[in-house]
Formats: structure tokens, sequence, C-alpha cells
């Protein structure tokens, strides 16, 4: 999608700090960090929200959810502990309309996350 | 796991208000919600936390996903939106060691969640 902030990001027209990429996934920090590290894993192709994930994209969500741990080892935060989050839509606080998945870490999340 | 607190709602031993069910996933409502909708979905089999998923689990996770919209229209929150928490170790504050997608909504959530 042309107009999409993070499939320009993926397709490299605007800068990001990548912290992994491969052929599916991208992960980048975010520019706004919520905690010490908090990186953004997103799919390469557009899929609007977690309202659009459906069985087609079965493959694209498994090796995304199984990078997780691998960006998480990565920036040091695997053993630590860390919380991955997914906002949808308008009560989610979903701010960029392609697929994201948060990872945080690096210090002793809140308690309450709703 | 015999000692594990939801394999053992999975199994029927310790009674939860169930939302959704198939072969592969349980969804039921949190005991302490922190919105008014609060529900858990989680694999049947015991899986410990985000960490130990792996692309073995590969069509586990991607049904789990799909399923997460589903739940979403069901509690009547697919369209005001809502957020899909998993806290992982320590820092994430994960209490039950069976991995666990928290799904929240019915209310504007809060804009941070670390």
């Amino acid at each position: 999608m042309d107009n999409c902030l993070f499939c320009r990001i993926v397709n490299k027209e605007i800068p990001s700090r990548i912290v992994y990429e491969d052929d599916l996934v991208l992960g980048f920090n975010d520019i706004q960090p919520q905690a010490p590290v908090h990186v953004l894993l997103i799919p390469k192709t557009h899929v609007a929200s977690m309202n659009d994930v459906g069985r087609e994209h079965g493959d694209l969500v498994a090796h995304l959810t199984s990078v997780i741990p691998q960006v998480a080892e990565k920036m040091g935060i695997k053993d630590s502990g860390y919380r991955v989050v997914v906002n949808c839509g308008k009560d989610g606080g979903q701010t960029v309309s392609h697929l994201h998945y948060h990872i945080l870490g690096g210090k002793t999340l809140e308690v309450t996350f709703g």
C-alpha cells in the first residue's frame, strides 16, 4: 500500500532502526518507546489489523510468532521477560493500520495493561 | 501437566466461564478482569510461555491467532477494538506458566501498555 507508513518502512522508503529482518517479517525499534526495549514486529505484506487475520495468513502468523523469542533473545530480554501487545481498532489504540506486534522489555513492566 | 492451573481448566477439573472452545484452544473469562471484556485464550496443549513457541507449534499458533477475531466478534468488541497481550516471564508479569493470550476490550484502553 503506497500510503501505508509501515509498508514504506518495509520498502526502505522511510528509514528505521532494524533489529530483525527476513523474507516475511521486519522488526524495528519503536520511535516512541514505552520501555528500554520496544520493538515493532510486522509482516512485510500488508495486513490491516488483527481483525483481518484469517486462516490464509496461517503460515505468516506462525512464522511471525516464532520470531518473537528470537527477537527477545537478540535484544537481551528473553530470560528477563517481556510483553507482546497487538492493538486493534479504536478502543485498542491502534495507530497504524498495518498489523504490528509490540515487544516490550528491559524493565519490570506495569502489572496492568488494559 | 497435573499441577498447571490452566491445564486443569482445560480438563474441566477447575470451572471457568468458557466463551470459546474447539479441539485446539479454549477461551474463558479472566477472573480478575482489567476491562469490561477480558478473555484468556489458551492452547489446550501445555506450552509454558511465548519463549517456548517454535516452528513445531506453527499450526497451533496460526489457529489460535485466527480465533482471536472470532472471540472478539462473539464478545461484541470486534468493531469497537481491542488489545491482545501475551506476558512472558518475570518482567512481563506472566503469572501462570501456560501460554495465554489476553484479549481486552469494551472500553477505550490506556494509551500506554508497558
